[in-house]
């Protein structure tokens, strides 16, 4: 029998959730994220350059960019509920991690803000304007990390 | 100045799209993709390990997992929306690729189906049951590709 690893035998998979102390070490590093949110298509997920800054993640799109205008609710002070996925996956072991934030996504518009998410030194993977900054506040941190035992 | 792309003048960015049969022959590999929708803690992105057959995404959860059932509308024939993305991206490079496919979670439930899904041959990437096999079915396939090019 296959067992429900697939890997028929060779390496049980162990799934050891993070903690929130340990979600953020491995965030501080930077690097491509994945932001999700429901969009004039439904749900939408892409990749994004960014950075950890003060437990918060800021990335940069372009202000007319689809994404710019579907992160804008429309109404002062209500924000845009987002998923932000960060992964490191080894396809050769299978083994790796993956981190969930939910939370909110704030445009970085004024002045000050504006300001502070720019000393954060992230950058856009893509090229054109991409003077948005957008500051994901995480409400919820989850993680898990998998690594192959033998199996028994 | 520091140009758009961040790589102050090394190397602009070239934005190109993919087509839906390029973007078909690049995930007809299969791997990790990852797949998004709105949960029980709104908006959720989480990695799976996928096939592609018959132009549709097929991957594995358990039947009791939180996925598994916040992928249920609970209406007989009604579907959940969801995203699927996958991307290969090089960090030192920051050149690469990335698809987004909007459609339909359908739950491989009967007999027929559900040996389809399994002559996929695709395995569940964390262990544990993981008996459950859902299939997207695109309703919207759009990707883009990322290359550096020498600045003017």
């Amino acid at each position: 029998m296959v067992d429900e690893t697939g890997t028929q035998g060779a390496a049980a998979a162990v799934t050891q959730p993070l903690d929130e102390a340990e979600c953020l070490r491995l965030l501080a590093a930077g690097g491509v994220g994945r932001i999700g949110y429901t969009g004039r298509f439904g749900p939408t997920i892409l990749p994004v350059n960014f950075a950890l800054q003060d437990q918060t993640i800021v990335f940069r799109t372009g202000q007319d960019s689809p994404m710019g205008e579907d992160l804008r609710t429309g109404i002062a002070d209500a924000e845009y509920k987002v998923a932000f996925e960060v992964d490191e996956i080894s396809p050769a072991t299978r083994e790796g991690w993956s981190i969930l934030i939910q939370g909110s996504a704030h445009h970085a518009d004024s002045g000050t803000e504006l300001a502070e998410a720019q000393r954060s030194g992230v950058q856009a993977w893509a090229g054109g304007e991409k003077d948005l900054f957008i500051r994901i506040v995480p409400a919820r941190i989850t993680g898990r990390r998998i690594r192959r035992a033998a199996a028994g």
